[in-house]
């Protein structure tokens, strides 16, 4: 395709996406894709063409094929797993990042997308709360942060270990701890760092799911005194089931007098702390040694954008860089090389995304909205409990409701089946789309807040179908 | 933004990525970023600011700060590193993707993402030669997918040690093999794994740089004896100086009879394997256990889209699954979640990249371009060499020449610092971009053709700028 081509091309497609989104706006889509596995696969040619075909019939497919495969996550009525950053500015930067097709993989290769990187990481630092004695770099997804944190946490550990026998060395077991409540990308981190699972100790929590400090104390003690060596703590700010925020001033006093590593999790969460009003929910946090909050999520951010900050970016480097010749160059003592602040060598220019939406919305309209959504999460929490049936399982902490609808008489198993049966039911009608998570114990509900295209309108409505599909079910 | 917004901003946008695409294609910018350290940075204000700025002040701020910044890789005289997908219609399908903003966490949450990727790893699969007994994945990396192989060879050894004791059980000590040719990525990827470099083999390569295969045998039996564990040979399809072609069918003879993992990293290379003719190259492959190629690099996908293959879909499941409540749907058993494939549990529709690239140049085209590729190669190896100063340093396997100007009596250090002097003014002067490298011990300058915009005439002026820097240094 060549630039003229691409620009009768592009006008196309950038029509075809905002006639997309004002559909999505006015709900027109189901918000679960109504398609049986296999359908999509059974639409598309099982080899490629020899021949070339035009743009009109690839866009033609996106209409046929793709948008009815599609479940849309910024349509008004999402509720489900978190907010996914959709706003339209940073879609725009995202294109003006593959339009470039440079690959950042050291400062040379791309100094921009270096720069950019450095000053936006700092901007949302600064936006957090957070002391300027934290330094970010962006990768992908909090998965792959919080695996990079557990490495740094090991190899702190072991002075470098991974310069000599690595984990094999015979040396006492590390110990990572955690809470039953953090993310699952939390465990696979450790799993993949070579900890095993035996070295994983889920921290019990409190009534209000947060991690319960002196069982941490316990736990730590216990482990110390069997021989073994506690390396890392990973509290959650916000988590995925009920968002909770896990006490971090109480984990530091812990981990600071012993050396071990506190890592964040903060990717949903973490958000929240643009809003002053929320920052005694991390209370402690500038002694954390990293910390990973998700732009993509609540912040707007088109996926995928993540944000990584680290108190000590030189222990980062030491254990991430590499040196090959073919990458050297003569700045490399002056400059940030990002690729030895994470996993990829490549890199996106992803600081254009977070350049682009902060200034389309202003961080006055940035926390309006955010505020909004906090809002509409209390009108539904009161809307709901109008009716006794309903439950409210964990504290409303910022925008995310987890409820149960518990008809009388109804316990155990059979109220598991019922819970599982209306949220189904709702997502199959494509009215809504909910997450049923289990929170202890029980299956419960999920009615997450703050898809592109919601208005009070539709939490509203979400309200009147959640009553429906439960008292139907 | 509003859709509506998005629409008038989306066509400017547009319109500024076709004029860059076709001043770049003139040649226009200096290839090579003409900025010092520090100098965009000063150029962006320190914080975000309180009210909403326009998309016309972002499009200026891109004209004016960011693209002095840029280094272009499309460029037509970029010849550093590797090609770069930078494929217009890849472009377009990447703002598909970004224009969803939904996110592939798993087939429910987007199945279209989800199918349309099956495919279209399947059919990069059939291009490249290679039999149905592999299952594609696309990851962002061939640095994240070496890591995934390598997690999986250390989990078959230890018969999912990491559900155990992880690395830390005290068992002898699994060692990985690559040769000393082998991308960073590869020891990057074993030292996170936790290996440790004590337990990394640097196998030693041929004349040629392809490893040694009795040299791998001997490497084995040695550490057999020694009472530690071969886990895994990563072999090379392409390396990233020369582009050496490792032997696979004689590696695998010898991983094959111990249960060695095999992985090839074929970043690179792999994509020569669309023709026919160069399938000889990887005899054997059908041995591997997994393989990685990126299609981001010469196939013209823009950056980030990495295809890993396995021959053991339920083992790499198994290793890197999880699977908490709010991410279960009552049809996990039907379909693939890629979220259990890799890293990340968020996923971008990379895809779409792939769909539209291949079907806007047909097979045909697409090896048509990388034919001709190969052949301006042998025309810039054969326009150097009429000059006896030029010496090729390693055969001309593909599109990357690797050369060195050798001034009569210069030798050792006095030749490294004329080789370095005259590439970096060759880079310095803007005209041209090329990456050195050390070979066999002393720098050379790798120079690598397919650029989107390079041409015939771009590589008959590197052969004149190389000539001019290098006298003149």
């Amino acid at each position: 395709m060549t630039p003229e081509e691409f620009r009768i091309a592009g006008h196309a497609l950038v029509d075809w996406i905002a006639d997309y989104r004002e559909r999505l706006s006015r709900g027109e889509f189901p918000v679960q894709a109504r398609v049986q596995p296999g359908d999509i696969v059974r639409q598309l040619p099982t080899a490629p063409p020899a021949a070339p075909e035009s743009f009109e019939a690839m866009l033609a497919d996106l209409e046929r094929i793709v948008l009815p495969g599609m479940t849309h996550w910024q349509h008004p009525r999402f509720f489900g797993y978190f907010p996914a950053g959709g706003s339209l500015t940073s879609v725009l930067a995202d294109m003006v990042s593959s339009g470039f097709s440079t690959i950042g993989l050291n400062w040379q290769a791309s100094p921009a997308l270096t720069e950019v990187e450095q000053v936006m990481t700092d901007w949302l630092r600064d936006l957090l709360g957070l002391p300027s004695s934290f330094s970010g770099v962006l990768q992908d997804t909090a998965s792959a942060a919080s695996f990079v944190a557990l490495v740094c946490a090991r190899e702190r550990a072991t002075h470098y270990g991974a310069t000599r026998a690595g984990l094999q060395g015979g040396d006492a077991p590390l110990v990572v701890y955690t809470s039953p409540q953090s993310h699952s990308s939390v465990e696979k981190a450790a799993l993949l760092a070579g900890f095993g699972r035996e070295h994983i100790r889920a921290v019990p929590v409190d009534a209000e799911f947060r991690m319960d400090p002196s069982a941490l104390a316990a736990a730590i003690s216990a482990d110390r005194a069997a021989g073994l060596r506690p390396a890392a703590v990973v509290a959650t700010s916000g988590t995925t089931a009920v968002t909770a925020f896990d006490p971090i001033d109480a984990i530091a006093a812990i981990t600071q007098p012993l050396g071990l590593w506190l890592h964040v999790d903060g990717a949903m969460g973490g958000s929240a702390m643009a809003l002053p009003e929320y920052r005694h929910l991390w209370a402690g946090i500038e002694a954390a040694d990293s910390i990973v909050v998700n732009p993509h999520k609540w912040l707007s951010v088109a996926f995928d954008c993540s944000l990584y900050l680290v108190r000590d970016p030189e222990h980062l480097v030491r254990v991430m860089s590499t040196n090959p010749s073919y990458l050297q160059t003569a700045v490399d003592r002056e400059v940030r090389n990002y690729r030895d602040w994470g996993i990829p060598l490549g890199r996106r220019f992803r600081a254009l995304k977070i350049w682009f939406a902060l200034r389309d919305q202003g961080i006055d309209g940035v926390r309006a909205r955010l505020r909004e959504h906090v809002r509409w999460a209390q009108v539904l929490q009161a809307r709901l409990t109008a009716d006794p049936a309903w439950q409210i399982v964990a504290p409303l902490t910022l925008q995310t409701l987890c409820v149960r609808h518990e008809p009388p008489g109804l316990t155990g198993e059979a109220l598991d089946a019922h819970t599982r049966r209306w949220a189904q039911a709702l997502n199959d009608s494509g009215q809504a789309y909910v997450t049923p998570a289990i929170i202890a114990g029980r299956w419960a509900v999920r009615l997450s807040i703050g898809a592109e295209y919601t208005r009070e309108t539709d939490v509203l409505a979400l309200a009147a179908l959640c009553q429906a599909a439960a008292t139907a079910a």
